[in-house]
């Protein structure tokens, strides 16, 4: 692409090389501290734990905001696919720190696709430098994921600006000590404004207003009212925020906040989806290093008579090799995505458009369901000593757990994909998918008996998502409650199939460099891993297609009688 | 059976009734107490969380510590199919109180069927009782899962008692305040034993030394060092114990103690089965209650301008009946295996013992992978409500995470069904459970036509069992390996066939009563479950199959380079 012609690969590894050793130095150690000692709140202000200010200080010092955002605000212009693996490794380094700048991201692109010449001059440059962050105001008590039912009130001003009252609820970072500024992005409802989702305006509100000279001035009316005790990401503040006749700036016209809120979650839903990656990797790359290291009983082949490390044991195997298959799928599928969406912005064609839109849902509903199941399995090598707090891995089980419901839960994932993203083009996306899997199983068999083996199970996976696609759209004319029924089994036998897929064309690209004589260890476990997937994960496509297409009268015929 | 003949049906619905009640009213408070405060651990001594006391004395009062253990002993003798239920629900009201009792329980069984008859008279009556708890002390920081490695010596001093000395860890309510005085059973070597498992000795140790007349004496050299900081069942103190010189009673002849802690083992693993089916129970009825209870987005289909209950969504239909599915085909195989377990100890048959082992460690194995996966449904179905800790939802999938690890993890509930109750005997048991269920599925074939569609599954899923035990007892003689590469596999598509056979089993005894007349929503929903459990939950056994024929090479041949 033009945008990235300067890019040269080298710089690309350098820059993730540099952002590595900053994660792995400053940030790791942040992680068990921050958990044990949580985000604290009192009078009305939140204290984060000991250390996170001075390792956000150094994040704002390296630039490591800018990454991907434009060159014209400041920014480095990386492309998306890199800012996806810089992405997850703060996250697999600490979740709760990567959550700030995860959501001061969603901020920025709204800003830059929906804001006013003159909300771009003033927020971005401090936002892409780090120095404020940015949060995004959706919930309330009474409106979760039903954004229709949001109440926060909009009066607008003489001045044209907004006076923003209402209680927001679940707002992550909403208040923190790290920056000089929060710019919240706030859903409100002007008084004339239609009911329902429709009458919804996005405002920018900043936590301190902003002087003519660009600096933070006086506080805004917004109080923290208290954070919550959370099971994980203890140390991310998840804040209870009171309006109380705010000003708020509204971005772009009355009643169109939801179309503006959709591109900052697209964004923030992605995010989400490498978060689970990053969890993921993070709990594969403990239980590796607890199974190599823990010696425990005599191989059962019985080729010794003292103990080996537990990594030898064949159960303990299968569960470390389902928890790289896991996590290695889910990245390659993100990083595939993350490119549609570099070209879907840059070139923006439709077909491209609608293919990076068709994989979000995808990313962000398989990426995090795995990550719990993987987080649960770092525990289960682990054995008694992963049920003890010190020892690590029962955080991970405890932060991963809020993945598959923040920016969307996975039913919510399933609507969009099921309702937006395959049924109101009557399939087209969706069987253009399945026909470049078929492309891949092709270049399969005509390789070696491990493509080969790893191309027939593809192609049985690719058989349940087609059978199970045409059942979605013949039933979605006439029975939409069976159809949604089974939209969850949908969309995890389309992320399993994404996922088997992007793993089967890395395969092949190894099998490329091998021939080419690059015998290394990591081109021949890429094969490997693979191998694994598309054996004992690809077989779980067809059970998916079961549910769907015999299960949905029995779900819908059961009743919760007292 | 005549051990049973004078219990009348009647008579154990009020026993259960009158739990029941004491269940919910003095147990249920303290688990969410329990949970906040932890056991405390201070100068050598623990404490109990507030309530704990009060609520265990009324236990003791009530003596249902004597629910199924022999009148001889001062027990109420009922059968172990009501105490599997009485148990449910102590450990739905709070597990980490119900460990106590399922410990002790343990200590009784053991002591009954090994111990001397002095041992009996001394330790029998409290611990029946109530008064004494008892303890199971195996693990050692360098010996989990792998006892061969116990290292605690045991010396013979001149009056035939032992002196026990060496380091145990993760010993369930190994210290508390609750009891007068707390037993431990003891896994220790004698100095010239053989090295290995075939050389420990099982000891019982008290914490207090009984005197001659019954009454708890001078304090035993065992010292609690600390306890853990726990990701779940943080009521339950788990106690590192240091035995220093300390005086122990030899249990049966030296280094026969393996064969007599199995014994202790095996009901320990049943009950932590049912603490599995408890737990899901738990969180179903919790996340039943939100989901009538929320009200959020208008359905799907469009047949309400007004939000609904979230019940009422298809996906929280299909997240509540997959809770309550999983959970009542646990219960429907845990009650069964209760039965088969009293006949085996009052019949004594070999074909009925080799029926009831063969159960065991599927309903540890199934019913605690099944918690973990029920427990995160409940917090999914209540969404961010469910990441906050003050809901309830999340301690519930803490706690469970205990389950599929303590008492044996699921790979070595695997290998116990793999090695000794299915290669043994050459696959006989094994045979004999399938042409069980192909009984069940030939009344099924006769059956409505719900009966049918159930039928037809459990048939597929029974074909997929008989593959894999095919393969199985083939390539346990050429390749054990590959074998064992499976075990896990083998193990949950055993576990799901067998409680979807039970479930399927009790639609057809809820058909004969509604063909009687007895027309109730109960037995209606009876039939749902199963049909539900049919089609969405027993697909899974061809996925287990797919793993086990097809999958055993690419995991063995995978590398983890550095």
């Amino acid at each position: 692409m033009d945008a990235y012609s300067d890019c040269e690969l080298s710089d690309i590894g350098a820059a993730l090389e540099s952002y590595a050793r900053f994660c792995a130095e400053q940030i790791v150690p942040l992680s068990h501290i921050g958990d044990t000692l949580g985000a604290r709140f009192e009078n009305g202000r939140v204290t984060m734990p000991e250390g996170d200010a001075q390792a956000y200080a150094r994040f704002i010092e390296m630039g490591w905001q800018a990454l991907t955002h434009p060159a014209e605000y400041g920014g480095i212009g990386l492309p998306r696919a890199v800012g996806a693996a810089a992405k997850e490794m703060l996250n697999a380094a600490d979740m709760s720190f990567g959550l700030c700048p995860l959501l001061t991201d969603g901020a920025i692109e709204a800003l830059l696709l929906t804001g006013s010449d003159e909300q771009k001059a003033t927020y971005l440059g401090p936002l892409i430098e780090g120095r404020w962050s940015g949060t995004m105001n959706l919930t309330e008590p009474q409106a979760g994921s039903d954004l229709g039912r949001v109440a926060t009130k909009a009066v607008r001003r003489a001045d044209g600006t907004y006076g923003i009252s209402g209680t927001k609820i679940f707002i992550t970072y909403g208040a923190h000590d790290l920056t000089e500024n929060i710019i919240h992005l706030v859903l409100a409802r002007t008084p004339d404004a239609p009911s329902g989702p429709k009458g919804l305006s996005l405002f920018i509100v900043p936590q301190k207003l902003v002087e003519p000279d660009g600096t933070p001035g006086a506080e805004n009316a917004v109080n923290c009212v208290s954070i919550e005790h959370k099971l994980g990401v203890r140390a991310s503040p998840t804040a209870v925020l009171e309006y109380d006749d705010a000003t708020g700036f509204l971005i772009g016209e009355e009643n169109s906040g939801l179309e503006h809120m959709f591109i900052m979650m697209n964004a923030a839903r992605f995010s989400v989806g490498v978060q689970g990656i990053a969890l993921s990797e993070r709990s594969y790359q403990r239980a590796l290093a607890y199974a190599r290291d823990r010696v425990q009983s005599r191989p059962v082949n019985g080729q010794s008579k003292h103990a080996v490390p537990i990594i030898e044991h064949p159960d303990v195997r299968r569960m470390l090799m389902r928890m790289r298959s896991l996590t290695e799928g889910g990245r390659a599928m993100a990083a595939a995505t993350a490119g549609l969406l570099d070209m879907a912005h840059h070139r923006g064609d439709p077909e491209t458009i609608a293919e990076a839109e068709f994989m979000v849902p995808l990313v962000k509903g398989f990426c995090t369901e795995r990550a719990v199941e993987v987080a649960s399995l770092g525990i289960q090598i682990h054995g008694g000593m992963g049920f003890i707090e010190e020892t690590g891995a029962a955080q991970h089980y405890r932060d991963a757990r809020i993945l598959p419901i923040y920016e969307g839960t996975t039913a919510i994932q399933a609507n969009d994909l099921l309702g937006r993203k395959v049924m109101r083009d009557g399939g087209a996306i969706a069987r253009l998918f399945a026909a470049r899997i078929a492309e891949t199983e092709a270049r399969l068999a005509s390789g070696d008996a491990s493509a080969q083996a790893i191309g027939t199970r593809l192609a049985q996976a690719r058989g349940a998502f087609e059978a199970a696609l045409d059942w979605m759209l013949e039933n979605s004319r006439k029975d939409i409650d069976a159809a949604f029924a089974g939209s969850v089994p949908f969309l995890m036998l389309s992320g399993t199939l994404a996922a088997g897929w992007m793993l089967a064309k890395g395969a092949l690209a190894a099998q490329t460099a091998r021939d080419a004589g690059q015998d290394t260890a990591f081109l021949t476990q890429k094969i490997a891993t693979a191998l694994f997937y598309a054996q004992h994960i690809l077989p779980e496509c067809a059970t998916e297609q079961a549910r769907i297409l015999h299960g949905a009268q029995s779900l819908l015929d059961a009743a919760f009688p007292d």
